[in-house]
């Protein structure tokens, strides 16, 4: 028994604490940030999910060139299906958006989103990153495969006890149980059955996970510091994964309008909504989701509804308005700190867990 | 800075161990249970806001028979007004479940729910009781003087930060962080700004909680064991208070129906509904939760649904249909035990949590 910072995890992942970066897909997740928080002896992810193919070889590279320690690199392991049905009544209603920032309206064609998931995919056995990891799913069977093969450890984010198992079957070396706090994407595999997403409290999840799964289970969902760390160790996890305590980090990508709210945010500011992607995702209320919600209007399926955002979202970075950005967020952003570099919240972290500990 | 499991709140409230008993109001909350959690060193809580105050009254001597260590008496802490609009349309739906069970049908006419609360408290100060807590808000000031005068602890339930600094400002001497885990109703204050109450999971609400008060913080929500309490104390809590671990104790008056279907529910089963009593709790989803939703009627307010479904709980209870109940949960029932005394659970809880410290 006893609760101890160096867990296996640390040993299968070859990293010196356990403290994974979470993905971050969009802005905030740059190679600078991703580098890091693997030299300060986490381990970085690059959040790969909306890039292309060649954009993800590039950015590995460069992340090799700042660091020769272990990173991770994040897909969404979700087909990308191109369903139509309601796309115009929904671009009718994201007009009034784009009048707001004066761009032009949508034309009523087809919105197209290339599957490039197998050649990401196939970008990462090329470059044998250290550790391959994803949400909204499992790494299917051949690649599962080709990871082993190629030495590739696999993580899978779980949001209940039996997408862990499914993690665990899958092949998986770890699991990450990703409890109701967390900012950003809900990971849960079928949201066919859980329409807002699982959303169970870490606390609740984490336990329940440890007792099920026997592959290491990394806890997410609320964590900020070296309390969190602690506490997801209490609980049976072997680490954590943290993402929104880096959103405000000087190396993070994350607009300088979405830093603010975030720093201006409490616990009570943040709603799971599917209104930016089409799959359910908590971040800070804003101008955007309160207009959408009130339209009425289901949301296109993830990733129609995201690709149909898009110029509006970029229109909002450009304009600086944080009521048209996707400013997802954890529930504990209270505990933010501004202007820290990654290495520094790694080392603050690290040093009040083992304060915690003595 | 290090955990310890003594901590000032045992001080504050005289016990042996930081382990508080929810309230638990309805059928569960038994004199025994109270007692029994007393006796083991925890805090012992009566679930004191549905009963009558020579109920209450009974109550309490009942406990000071069999123990002498300190106890609380939970109650609702917000005005029972009686709101009709709607009650027609109600009563017609609830009318399907009257069917289902074989029951007369409701007459149309008024629903009254006599406002007991200052009667209640009335009981309260007459007994000394050694702790009140509230739910649904602070103890308004007339009270709050009295009970400070006579030496009665006061505890508020809180679901946001500024929830728990009202509390505070209201002379609390303890605030119980309640996080989106937890069984039973939202302590939420303001319905109004909630409408199905604030939703922080824990282990993001206590370290804000804990960082923004100077009364000790109590934490509640997916707590079911020693790693729960290890956990809690990590981010910064003082104690927790638990309340589904014990729904499954020996001593507690759950129906045996309730207890199977706690026994053999998952993380994935529960929601926050209104349904039952017009205010948010967290429940298992069965038969009667499914069967208001599919009317897309807005239950009626608290307490009024309270009281309109009563008959109907009541006849689910003698007929062993937990279809009908009011089954609260919260998000860990897989860690739930069967069949042990609360004495055992206590102790149980605090062995594991040493074991960790180690």
């Amino acid at each position: 028994m006893g609760i101890r910072l160096q867990t296996e995890l640390c040993k299968i992942f070859q990293i010196r604490f356990p403290l994974f970066l979470a993905g971050l897909a969009g802005g905030p997740s740059t190679v600078k940030l991703v580098a890091a928080v693997s030299n300060a002896g986490g381990l970085g992810t690059l959040g790969a999910a909306y890039m292309e193919p060649e954009a993800i070889r590039n950015a590995i590279e460069e992340i090799r060139k700042l660091t020769d320690k272990p990173f991770a690199v994040n897909l969404f392991a979700v087909h990308m299906s191109d369903c139509h049905a309601g796309i115009e009544v929904a671009q009718l209603e994201l007009n009034r958006a784009r009048d707001e920032l004066n761009i032009p309206h949508a034309t009523m064609e087809l919105i197209e989103t290339p599957d490039r998931f197998a050649e990401q995919i196939a970008v990462l056995m090329e470059q044998k990153v250290p550790v391959i990891s994803t949400a909204f799913g499992v790494l299917p069977e051949p690649y599962m495969r080709q990871a082993k093969a190629a030495g590739i450890k696999v993580v899978t984010m779980a949001t209940t006890v039996h997408e862990a198992l499914l993690a665990e079957q899958s092949g998986c070396d770890a699991v990450v149980a990703q409890g109701s706090e967390a900012g950003g994407h809900r990971g849960t595999f079928d949201v066919s059955i859980h329409p807002m997403g699982a959303n169970i409290g870490t606390f609740a999840l984490v336990p329940q996970v440890v007792d099920q799964v026997r592959i290491p289970v990394i806890a997410a969902g609320g964590i900020m510091d070296g309390r969190g760390l602690v506490a997801a160790l209490a609980l049976g996890a072997q680490g954590v994964q943290m993402g929104t305590r880096f959103l405000t980090a000087i190396e993070s990508g994350a607009h300088a309008a979405y830093k603010q709210a975030l720093l201006a945010s409490t616990e009570e500011s943040s709603v799971i909504t599917k209104v930016f992607s089409g799959r359910p995702a908590r971040g800070i209320r804003n101008g955007f989701i309160r207009q959408w919600d009130a339209s009425g209007l289901e949301p296109l399926p993830f990733p129609v509804q995201n690709t149909a955002t898009r110029d509006i979202r970029n229109a909002a970075a450009e304009q600086s308005n944080a009521d048209y950005m996707s400013l997802w967020a954890g529930q504990a952003t209270r505990l933010l700190t501004n202007g820290q570099s990654a290495e520094a919240i790694v080392a603050q972290t690290m040093e009040q867990a083992r304060a915690l500990l003595l």
